[in-house]
């Protein structure tokens, strides 16, 4: 069973919030899915930084105030694990998820700062079988993150390998 | 100063090891990077993937021996956090940098797994002042890692804002 509901004039398509069991075949171009929110607090951001984005914008809000965003902001890398954990929870199924080859046209339009909450959705925009193996699909999704303001502060379009149905398999495996 | 030395076969263009201060001006398409090298253990795979994507081939070795990897191998976020901590550490110095907008064709080729070590290397491929803003340079740069096989386990196209040299940004900033 799958639910729809409107989210409003900044994100007002269809939106699956429904996350069972899902397979390649069932994700349709067109859909978006509801991945949740996510806040973000100041002790956290300098922490992932610290140990992998050590940038002064990043971890010292005193120099990061005076320094090109004028205040502490997370590292697009902390922006893009956090809106992964939403898109694990809410999105491929791990029955059907094979990993993903990478993504493409990665953005982050407006920095996240302490005590901003994401919220994340997940739009099919291109589903296709594999040629070369017939256990799995191709598909592309459009990844957005808004803060609480509505702006938006990471897209990207990635890509991900997803079982088919078993039943729809033919290859045996 | 700037060094050069030759990385091999594989990576075979002349390579800067010297990280001295450097501003946008200093940046040449064609030229380099060592960014040095980091290892990654089974535990650190673990937690980084708890915390941002408990997929079971991140998380659980067990399940992940007869998963699509054959074993436990880190999330492609994880890999992109390390390598970002080589380019913070070897590439553009705090000094210059005004942050990144994105990258685009973000690829993980292969996977990394426990007990890796990972080489990285970024390649200047463009650079141009902005027009808008005399005080800055746009630089798009190729950031590959390979691990100690040889295979490429990321890469990605980075964009980049840098600094103009002080005594030549002309906008009094």
């Amino acid at each position: 069973m799958i639910s729809f509901r409107n989210l409003g004039d900044d994100w007002d398509n269809p939106v699956v919030t429904d996350h069972g069991v899902r397979y390649f075949d069932d994700y349709l171009p067109g859909t978006s899915y509801d991945c949740g929110s996510v806040s973000v607090s100041e002790a956290e951001i300098i922490s992932f930084a610290r140990r992998f984005d050590p940038q002064p914008f990043h971890v010292d809000p005193g120099v990061a105030a005076g320094g090109p965003f004028g205040g502490l902001v997370a590292s697009g890398w902390h922006t893009a694990a956090l809106v992964m954990r939403q898109l694990v929870e809410h999105y491929p199924p791990e029955e059907a998820s094979l990993g993903s080859p990478g993504l493409d046209e990665m953005r982050w339009p407006d920095p996240v700062r302490p005590g901003d909450t994401l919220r994340v959705r997940a739009s099919v925009v291109e589903a296709r079988r594999s040629l070369s193996k017939p256990d799995r699909g191709i598909m592309k999704t459009a990844v957005e993150a808004v803060n609480q303001h509505g702006r938006t502060v990471m897209r990207a379009t990635a890509i991900n390998f997803l079982r088919v149905r078993p039943e729809l398999d033919a290859s045996g495996a």
